[in-house]
């Protein structure tokens, strides 16, 4: 086998380890943890379904790619739950250091475009990883609010706390955070947010 | 909220069951069964990195698409898996009525576009299809060989049915069945293929 494509299929063997990150999200139906590949999966075919809804137009494919590949890098780095103010300081460096090892794993040119996907994944600059990170907040969103919000009451999470990320959803996609903002307000109202 | 979103939204919380149907892949390092979710995260991914090596050349949103989606009947059907020669009867049945309930909770357009989508998966027949056939045999065949061929081995499949499954891979990609007959081979010398 030449090294190219060693290189590739080590790559694909290695990011298996994907699927044993797990996140604070609980499945549906009061279910067990959520992990990474399954997050990125979520994510990926709600960004197709949902495409419409984007603030401005979008590549719909550099999207998806993106919502695929965003949680890599947290194979080395763990996962950093949205309100652990703590592991926020450091989750760059570590963010950082798991890139370079794991895509490294990769051809350069695959290597380099990668890194360069996740680098303007965690900018939140262009419009691709405005949509995508609208797809980050929103799927986790709609998972907690179908078990009553209690993601948040498990790690008390305040209401502006909530807002203070989810806010951002309205950067990719006004309509979406109209969605957003109701399923907020309800679970305000019914006592799972204060 | 309007109909359109409405029933978008609950056919995305819906596919979250798709992380609760198990196949008979283990996850590397002599891990757990995997999922459906994972395993078509895992799909796309690897049809990204590896797309240079489809005969044909391909579309490769249309296939990542396609691997994202292909499962998704499987929340209703259950998984059938490969080596079942019973299941593998009723396989067509069960499925064509999980895609109708599943993606009839779409808006009509997305509806139709699914079903297509699935139905060229299944249909065996573009460059597209092929390609995502060929992840669909060598991402659990990668897992299976790093642990050692232990998923042939509980089931006692024989060299054969792999080779009768694994070898349409050459239909998508020749590069890679070499690859794919390479592992077979391996497996064979040590013993977990007979």
């Amino acid at each position: 086998m030449d090294e190219r494509l060693e290189k590739q299929l080590g790559f694909c063997l290695e990011i298996d380890k994907e699927k044993s990150i797990f996140r604070q999200t609980h499945l549906s139906g009061h279910g067990r943890n959520e992990n990474d590949a399954e997050h990125s999966w979520h994510m990926a075919v709600m960004a197709y379904l949902l495409r419409e809804y984007s603030n401005e137009p979008i590549d719909i494919s550099r999207v998806m790619l993106m919502c695929l590949i965003h949680d890599i890098v947290e194979i080395d780095a763990g996962d950093t739950y949205a309100f652990d103010e703590n592991g926020k300081k450091t989750q760059k460096a570590r963010e950082d250091a798991a890139k370079v090892r794991l895509f490294s794993m990769l051809p350069d040119d695959q290597k380099t475009e990668l890194i360069a996907l996740f680098d303007e994944f965690t900018a939140y600059e262009t419009p691709e990883s405005k949509f995508a990170h609208a797809m980050d907040n929103l799927q986790p969103l709609i998972l907690n609010n179908s078990n009553g919000g209690n993601d948040w009451k498990e790690h008390g999470v305040s209401a502006n706390q909530v807002y203070g990320r989810q806010g951002k959803t309205r950067l990719g996609s006004e309509k979406l955070f109209e969605v957003t903002d109701r399923i907020i307000k309800e679970n305000i109202e019914k006592g799972s947010l204060f």
